[in-house]
């Protein structure tokens, strides 16, 4: 008789014993370690195997990814590059040095398809990933619909959503370089404290300006940075210039995610040590992000399903392009073939009303012209609770792989995405943030839709947040208090007519 | 040569071929499976081998308990009985049928060492279970000690702390049995919100009274109840006799456990259909939370490491008594010797100032007499921050180890905890709810301890909750607003003469 042991992940112990029958007893003979073929290992039925528990599929038996990915090495055409907005030439990774650190920059620029994550940041990242990919069984039965609903829920990490996946690299490549301050802009929240919690790890200074209106509606969120350690401003402040300047002509401005980047930007400019960093709309934002899809594909392996939609929910679009950039990777290569679509506010519809023109990131005209879809640097949009949704502009990258088709962009109202919210939450037990309750939405469309054609269509879903600051939010919902605001086509007009002309 | 490929978790496919010298190729000569014996897969050091990636302890590859633990079965000496308040004579399971569903009453006085959990319950849990048990490098490198501190992260639950380990079974049970509606009490609003989400995944009717101070003080706790659908009501209300009652005599009272339970109490007392719920003191309600316990222990065998300290907080001591009773059924078997620490505020310090003594666990004395660390039921304590610790007794089963000594008790104020909590926030990364802050500053003691005298103990810490809804506790104490409140000890001892007169 011989008994097997995993000794190792590669390495099987065999004990070999007779069985005395006079005694009732086995004798023990010898035991010889034998090596396992570690590729044997990796064929995915027996990854399956060893992640299935009690027949249930076990997504915690994924690794964290020690590398990142880079798609633009993948695209058949490149995206145009950003430019100097006073020699409307491309803008040389120098150009770049006064707001970030040299590895980011690189980052920003890379050739590589893959880049090695720190082994101090995946250290970090183990708080919180592999976060869940959950199949919404109890939302599929609400709805009665025929299709497999998964989501990949990053609300688990201690700032509560994805944004520390890039806050914790962003921070570290900053202290290696010696910086001492780091300054940014958040909206919601979300992107503030999660620089916070990254900076408190690493002992680095963080200073916020955050857009009144969600300084004044989310208080917690400030508080929350504060408990942190960080310095927390509301936009537009008397402490920079370009607030100043928003100030005169609007003393009570609600403030936009372009202006806090004009003010965090200016600080950072005019101070020697400190540096800018920037929660979204960047490539080396979104390269960080991509934790997020590489998870994801091993995790619905193991569920044993390939996604036809993938539905993310777009602000400066990192959450999105964080998910469905791997899955682009593999479409390319012809693995699987995937509607993607991204989700907006229609009160902030940059992919689905704005123009696909160079503009500036933030109001001021600070920051180099990207080409992207754009509603216009100096577009407020309305105080929507989807606080991070209000940016005037989307990733160049995401707004490129729009234009060649390979995403589609949809614009919700935000009566229909708390709507869903509530099914969500009252189903699926996870209270959502604003934000990715237009992913929701769009789920339940896509779900309903198949309810109605009979296809069991698999979906995927990016939960990207909990909503534990956002009740507030929630109970005007719940008490009929919120509503949906006009489409605010003639202020979106006014902004386009101000995008710089660039000959393209 | 053979090939060993796992199967499933006890089998395992051997294939055999010979290599061909003249092709330099492999032929494939057959395949057969084999059992692995269950046990042999049960050994430490295997589980140690799959537990561990990249060399770090992996806490998630622990599978989730299926089966509760019942430390009455293992006690040298039983507890004394509850007492039907009336005849003064052990309360009889059918007593117990206004209030709760009949399995939760054979659980209460149940026999049996292990009682398996329902599928449908471990299907839950998944949700969020394994939590994470997180060793504290960062904080252990901030204390300059040379202890090990580990800490059992309960907060990953939707609902943001441990009660929802009890919740879910406690509704699964009332709906099998046909219930419509429960009610219960909260303090803080922790053990109402995970109610609240047990009761909308399934669709049960669900009524909260919140001690009116934490109703007013953490208003989006009552908010995230609603948004799971909830009914709220702030106590002492109006709503019910036991409420009306404190009311007149004290309109401003700012309420207590006590008179919440009361008030619950006596609306599932007088209403066909309804039951009751409490989120922690009883035997079955300790007995669901010791799905902490038997994962730590597991979890703490992939560290290598064996709790020296074992430290939680306690309130009515469902927490505490779910991560310790597992580890003291070790402690009793002799495999392992933790000290194990109870820690509570000193402005409600029934394990330490309190007398040992039968009590009713209400303020108006609707409940059996349960034999008790009590402060007396009419106790009111001050308005602490840490609003779920405000409960005037402690467990039975909690007061009975302690009387055995197989725990100990210490008090501590406010201000240290949150000087703990803060520490703690701005080096692992956590905010900590009010209640767990106890557990941290204790944890503090204890390491600071070890610098003196050079001991390199482990210490395992019980962190049951986020702080997400107590972040303005957290400003209070930044700004330098959180004080100290003076020893009750004259309200204590008026309190204590009115406990009931029972010859023990």
């Amino acid at each position: 008789m011989a008994h097997f042991s995993l000794l190792s992940p590669n390495s099987v112990l065999i004990s070999r014993a007779s069985f005395n029958l006079n005694t009732g007893k086995e004798q023990w003979l010898g035991h010889f370690v034998m090596k396992i073929k570690p590729m044997q290992l990796k064929v995915s039925s027996d990854l399956r195997a060893r992640a299935r528990v009690d027949g249930y599929a076990n997504w915690k038996a994924t690794e964290i990814p020690h590398q990142w990915y880079n798609l633009m090495v993948d695209l058949p055409i490149k995206p145009p590059p950003p430019l100097n907005p006073r020699t409307l030439q491309p803008i040389k990774p120098e150009d770049l040095s006064p707001l970030f650190p040299d590895e980011l920059i690189k980052q920003e620029v890379s050739n590589e398809r893959f880049i090695d994550i720190p082994e101090e940041v995946v250290d970090i990242y183990r708080l919180w990933r592999p976060t869940p990919l959950i199949r919404a069984r109890r939302l599929e039965k609400l709805l009665n619909t025929p299709a497999r609903i998964y989501y990949k829920y990053e609300g688990v990490s201690p700032a509560g959503s994805h944004k520390p996946n890039t806050a914790v690299p962003q921070v570290w490549y900053n202290v290696k370089q010696g910086v001492k301050k780091v300054v940014t802009e958040t909206g919601a929240g979300q992107w503030g404290s999660a620089l916070a919690f990254a900076c408190s790890l690493f002992d680095l200074d963080c200073e916020v300006w955050q857009v009144r209106v969600s300084y004044d509606q989310k208080p917690y969120r400030k508080l929350m940075m504060q408990t942190w350690g960080a310095k927390v401003y509301p936009s537009p402040s008397d402490v920079t210039e370009s607030g100043r300047q928003i100030l005169r002509s609007d003393p009570s401005s609600p403030g936009s995610l372009g202006i806090a980047i004009s003010e965090a930007v200016e600080v950072a400019m005019t101070n020697a040590n400190t540096k800018y960093c920037l929660g979204s709309v960047l490539n080396h934002v979104l390269l960080h992000q991509t934790v997020i899809g590489e998870e994801c594909i091993k995790q619905m392996e193991i569920f044993g399903d390939t996604p036809d939609v993938i539905i993310g929910c777009t602000g400066g679009g990192s959450n999105f392009g964080g998910l469905c950039f791997p899955f682009i990777r593999e479409k390319l290569s012809g693995k699987m073939d995937p509607v993607i679509r991204a989700v907006e506010p229609e009160a902030c519809p940059s992919l689905t009303k704005g123009i696909y023109a160079y503009d500036y990131g933030d109001t001021a005209g600070m920051t180099p012209l990207m080409k992207m879809h754009t509603l216009g640097h100096d577009f407020i949009p309305d105080p929507i609770h989807a606080g991070g949704l209000r940016y005037h502009g989307m990733a160049p990258l995401i707004s490129h792989i729009c234009e060649l088709g390979l995403i589609e962009a949809v614009a919700i109202p935000q009566t229909e995405c708390f709507e869903g919210a509530i099914k969500f939450a009252r189903s699926e037990g996870l209270i959502a943030a604003p934000e990715p309750t237009h992913a929701i939405a769009a789920t339940i469309r896509e779900a309903l839709h198949c309810r109605e054609t009979g296809e069991a269509k698999v979906i995927l879903m990016a939960m990207c947040g909990h909503g534990h600051f956002d009740l507030p939010s929630y109970d005007k919902y719940l008490q009929g208090n919120l509503v949906d605001l006009p489409f605010a086509g003639a202020a979106i007009q006014s902004s386009l007519a101000k995008i710089p002309q660039v000959a393209s």
